[in-house]
């Protein structure tokens, strides 16, 4: 999964980026979720940046494998499918994806060999016009309209994770002991409700009820056999405890 | 939809955060869709921070709505349920959440009147163990293994993103006027083909299979009958324009 991720991924072309901060900061997001091609068109600042590199966090090899281009359209040349990012309607009759429908599609046309790739405007302006209109649709983001405008980074950011979002997380619930059986549950209830009669704790008319809800209550600690054995040792330590204080 | 979203969404509570900027991307983010109560527990660089307002693009609601506490426990004493963001195992025996999983959980939650709540760690060393111990579950991304470290601001992001992943883009696509009746369409063709056989186009015996293929690339325009007027108009000069130069 994670090499085929990597081979198919959209390349992240951004045009004419202004902050190096943000150039770094969108290789990172790529690596995590394992996008590895990277563009940069026109940067404001030049290329390499040494800004990027120490904003990057170590993903080195998205930087050094960046291609640098003079033109958008030089840029998407070798590419067959393009989404152009943009926080506001342009008026052109394009379709309008959000990274969740953008990416089956993105994924469908990888599957078929195609190339396909993002844009991504410059911060303080967004894409111009004649940029969205190499593009084959609008990609936008289910944004708060009065807080629409994402940076840089965390729009190339969410298209990384959109594209990563079904993949194995990294780690998972720590295996443990088995469940517990039925039968040491039911000693271990049996144990401390008994110690609970000696100690007097439930009103003589009460007590159906209320064994029955403290079983509910343990039940849906979901206890392995280890939690159990745990458990029932406390019990025994307070019951003890209480022993010796009287003895 | 958008209140409901601002209202139920879950706290964000950054554990002894260092950067300023990264407390302010992260209330950018939680504005971008619709989070809005940001807790910080014992910042490096004291509260409030200018670098976080910087930052933040002007996300000042959530800044400035911000509550400090000295501790974890403290900042989380009125939540009922918790999830701690980490990105490796820490042996503690709790169920591993990706933000897919995550989000219906808490939305269930919050839609039952509970107040839900994630928690982040410091940038360098992330959560310590015993903030982790008070949570009801792990919390982790699909992230590439081999490069695994997201930033603070960009993990809050996801968290954000995924809770508003349903919810509407700020735009949909121009309205545009009608798809064009078949009627405009075939007679555009007929037009064309028409032109095409006084200016030789066709060889003799392969006419019809070309024409078809040509009518299937203009109906994969999904023409409106704006589109069919302004093709036929640009027709209508090539075969003019023709008849001039031959004039």
């Amino acid at each position: 999964m994670s090499e085929e991720r990597r081979e198919a991924g959209p390349v992240i072309v951004l045009v004419a980026p202004q902050l190096g901060e943000n150039i770094g900061m969108a290789a990172r997001a790529m690596a995590n979720f394992g996008l590895r091609e990277l563009r940069i068109v026109a940067p404001r600042d030049g290329w390499p940046n040494p800004a990027a590199d120490a904003a990057s966090a170590g993903a080195v090899h998205v930087l050094e494998a960046a291609t640098l281009h003079a033109t958008t359209a030089e840029a998407v040349g070798d590419l067959a499918f393009v989404l152009a990012t943009t926080a506001r309607a342009r008026g052109q009759m394009k379709r309008v994806y959000g990274p969740a429908d953008a990416v089956p599609e993105l994924r469908q046309r990888a599957g078929e060999g195609q190339r396909v790739g993002i844009l991504f405007g410059p911060e303080r302006t967004g894409l111009e016009n004649d940029d969205v209109a190499l593009a084959d649709g609008i990609l936008t983001f289910p944004v708060e309209p009065r807080f629409a405008s994402l940076n840089l980074a965390q729009a190339v950011l969410l298209v990384a994770y959109e594209w990563g979002r079904g993949g194995p997380l990294p780690f998972a619930a720590e295996p443990g002991t088995p469940p517990a059986p039925r039968v040491a549950l039911l000693s271990m209830f049996d144990y401390l409700e008994a110690a609970l009669d000696q100690a007097g704790f439930y009103p003589p008319d009460k007590r159906p009820p209320m064994a029955r809800n403290m079983r509910d209550m343990f039940l849906r600690m979901d206890m392995t056999e280890q939690d159990v054995r745990t458990l029932r040792g406390a019990i025994r330590a307070l019951v003890e405890g209480r022993m010796r204080r009287k003895a």
